[in-house]
């Protein structure tokens, strides 16, 4: 039984993602289909990109993410099949699969060409459900990737720069706000290597807000304190114990948010 | 493995659609169902007879759909099973089925009689969890639809009049905006066939807006401007490439949409 | 197949729940999983206590229901292991079992102390993830309870007082709206039992707002009307034909509802 799972920018409350299963279950019946978010601001193949890359590690091996963010839908860019980790993901070339594509530049990378695979008819609007979902149902099914059209070199995909903070000159850590989470918490773009990487002893600056040292968990700080943690993501994430980041920083997705090491291991909150 | 497809008005937030899966695979252990929305505006039976007739073509024969927007639920309206296109469709007999009946005006159609295939216990407030789930999980394990209830003639099943646009007399195609996506487009009930057999060339008129002629794809368009194409429903829809028809023309759902035909082939955006 | 059920505080538009889902399919392949809902609000143990015992009836013997509302995650709380009614509930120990601790106080209970059966890596701030979720698949794959932690004390476990509604010295039923659902009803903590012991003709008081008589389906009332009905979930509700009995009344969770018996059985709305 393959297991697929779906990332898109639909929202729940149209009936798109339920014709992708439609079609999906038409070719592989024993298909089991994981919805990992359709909540993907539209069109944003960054999130996107961020979102793939935190959740394919809790995926077993021959796992199948689709990946439908796809601002070009029907123009000529092309759609891709990438083997990663003995997982395979399926995405439109526009940068959605950057991170991965950073993570192993010599991973078997090729495009979607050849039609057999796809619905008989194909809409020029709604290449997730003509395209990506028959070809993850095929590939679910058995079908080996190599058959799915031409291998491509890598280094010829579309990237996304600067999706991970980089370290500055003066030592700094310097991100942003890449997500929002429901509780309000603020996840950012600095992973959890880099920072260990720096150093033990930190502090987090977001706007006015500063943070020092990391906590281990929410319930850590007091009720109603500002902390800064290392998220189940794996990034630096800044939150309010019992109340929202969010909120409580007037924060927006994009804000830059500073790491700086601290010369004594304090590791009290200011 | 039975296929059975969700519609409803009962959103996401609560407990109902969850409890209709364990009454399900309670009956059906092997069932797949799926959830084609959820968020069907309540008690809104036209907006749901859009939404079945625009999903069923992307599920595989014998699939069963059960469509839940039941206004008057525990009155003495019938629950109807209509055969269709090697699909089966079970609803309240309210008008949801009304695009089907119209396209297949011979279809077999029964009434949900046999309360041996209902819960034993049944609410008057929830059929979908305690009618329509355990029906569906019955036939989806192979019950024949003849076991649930008698035939009756499809000309006496209640019937939404003018779901789709009509042609008018001076040529113009006279619609409506039927629903709108989570990209703020606008889906209109002016169906492709309908376009298609009148001529080549259109032009649009929603509000203020004028689109003349049709585009293939949503970036086809400048970024930012109004446009017309065959959406993935096969409806005409009004779209702005990377930006939100819904918020371009403070459209809602009901305005008026017509389309008149064009003596020359301009194809061109005014 | 065994038949996981999830009640979280996640939300769906981030990729928490999908995460879970990934980690089950890992260890059970077969797994069926259900979501309940995801939208209890944000560390709300007591709205998760009243949809675990509305739900669990609905799904056959040996379900396995999850149950991830976590505020203490990370810090010493223990998770718990509940056997009730054939049924299996994971959950952290924060009260979220009460109301099935309360109909069985001698129920079979243990903590889920065997990390053997949790992810080798865990996180400090996602169990569900970490612990519930592995746990959940390796009792749907045959696991024994008894092999995943020591049996307690079900009176040790923490409970939360007065969820439900208790009948006064003079006669009244005194509850509060414990859940607005998508329909704007009104759902009480009054259930059915407590009413149906007191009488049979009652006067309802919540706000301004005063209904005399129980109806038996919402389209019983005229259209605009407010009336109280036994709604699916076994509890007194209070709702509104054909519109919002929470914008009607402009009630808020919590508020207070009381019901006195009536001498006479006028069974009349005022």
């Amino acid at each position: 039984m393959g297991i697929i799972t779906l990332i898109t920018d639909f929202g729940r409350q149209d009936e798109y993602v339920g014709l992708m299963k439609g079609v999906m279950l038409g070719i592989d019946p024993a298909a089991r289909i994981i919805d990992l978010t359709h909540a993907i601001d539209p069109q944003d193949v960054a999130q996107a990109a961020f979102t793939v890359e935190s959740a394919w590690r809790y995926f077993p091996e021959g796992t199948i993410h689709a990946v439908t963010v796809d601002p070009g839908v029907g123009t000529e860019r092309a759609m891709l099949c990438l083997e990663f980790q003995r997982q395979v993901f399926l995405a439109p070339d526009n940068g959605v699969l950057s991170l991965l594509l950073d993570a192993e530049p010599r991973a078997a990378l090729r495009r979607l060409d050849n039609s057999d695979y796809w619905r008989c008819a194909v809409s020029r609007t709604f290449h997730g459900r003509d395209v990506l979902a028959p070809v993850a149902a095929h590939l679910s099914r058995g079908v080996e990737a190599s058959a799915l059209g031409p291998a491509i070199d890598p280094a010829r995909a579309v990237r996304i720069d600067d999706l991970k903070a980089r370290l500055q000159a003066n030592g700094e850590l310097r991100g942003r706000i890449v997500h929002m989470d429901r509780f309000g918490n603020l996840i950012t773009n600095i992973d959890a290597g880099a920072l260990r990487s720096r150093g033990s002893s930190w502090e987090v600056a977001i706007g006015s807000g500063r943070i020092r040292g990391l906590s281990g968990t929410y319930a850590e700080a007091e009720s109603g304190a500002l902390l800064a943690l290392i998220g189940s993501r794996g990034y630096l994430e800044i939150a309010v114990n019992s109340g929202r980041a969010m909120d409580f920083l007037s924060a927006r997705r994009g804000d830059a948010v500073r790491v700086r090491p601290l010369p004594d291991k304090t590791g009290t909150r200011l």
